[in-house]
């Protein structure tokens, strides 16, 4: 998607590392218009999947997840990432391991809201080493629903996540694939 | 908001220790037909304060903020619980004690994303004792920007705080306010 590529050739942030910031406009301030577009780009790419609610994860996924379940008219549940040692019979919960925090967090859906009816579209800002997205997928399979499809904002093509779900057949598009990083120089390559 | 109370009646959960549950609509799985119109609500109430930034505070609120931010055209920047210990000088930084999880959080906002020129109104969820709020208040006193009002979903009017920043002369739009709860019965009074 090239206004969300331009997007971030302009205002994102490479550091050593393999680090992309793009907190000025994606996941700390987020521009409104911006998500908008990328709603409509993820409805126009998923239109025939028969979507009919959003999965994401606490926190940066629920701003994109929200504007763009307006494109597909249908809700949005977003799994927490929980401190519980109790969790009790109610949820569904899956471990992750975290990138950026380099730790692992139970991740919950309340049972009631995800279940053999449900046709998912998992939606999230970022795709790196895969670790959120599989545990989401974990959930989807625990609660006997549908996975229609993953829409991702910003996928870190070079970390090899991406193409192993592509793989697999699931059905993933990311709206912006970055191939190549350099953080002494700043620059991001695109797919 | 009528739509908002009679969700209340329908499908909160109301539990002994004064605990309204709204997982079903509000912050696990998210009504986005519910929330688009809880946006236009606070559009129209808020019309005339010259909004051109939404504040709110990670995570149940970005939903509710991303959707209200259409209406008012402008960016939402979240405030982030951080773990971090070492957070450095680029950042407004507030401690906020939880009401849920009787914990204290280090709540930051990046400088970048607010400053003098920022008129800000804060959308979240709930409003309790009140401490997210203040929370919140402080980075914008911190960063010079201009508080034009708060918008919250739910706010429990029985603790006072509400009325609190009422009296002080803030601009304070909760569109539904419960007077009384009782975990017996389960019954909710609106104002």
């Amino acid at each position: 998607m090239e206004l969300l590529e331009k997007r971030i050739l302009e205002d994102g942030e490479v550091y050593p590392g393999d680090i992309l910031k793009v907190s000025g406009f994606l996941n700390h301030q987020m521009d409104i218009d911006l998500l908008k577009e990328m709603g409509l780009e993820w409805k126009r790419r998923f239109a025939d999947a028969g979507v009919n609610k959003i999965l994401t994860i606490e926190a940066s996924g629920i701003g994109i997840a929200c504007i763009a379940a307006l494109e597909f008219g249908c809700p949005v549940v977003f799994a927490k990432k929980s401190k519980s040692l109790n969790l009790g019979k109610d949820v569904y919960c899956t471990k992750v391991e975290s990138f950026t925090h380099k730790n692992v967090s139970d991740v919950i859906v309340d049972r009631r809201y995800l279940g053999p009816e449900d046709r998912i579209l998992i939606i999230d800002d970022f795709l790196a080493n895969g670790k959120a997205l599989e545990g989401l997928m974990d959930l989807i399979h625990q609660a006997g629903a549908t996975l229609c499809g993953i829409g991702i904002a910003i996928e870190k093509g070079f970390q090899g996540a991406g193409d192993r779900f592509r793989a697999k057949g699931i059905r993933l598009e990311s709206l912006a694939i970055v191939d190549k990083m350099d953080g002494e120089k700043g620059t991001v390559t695109f797919r």
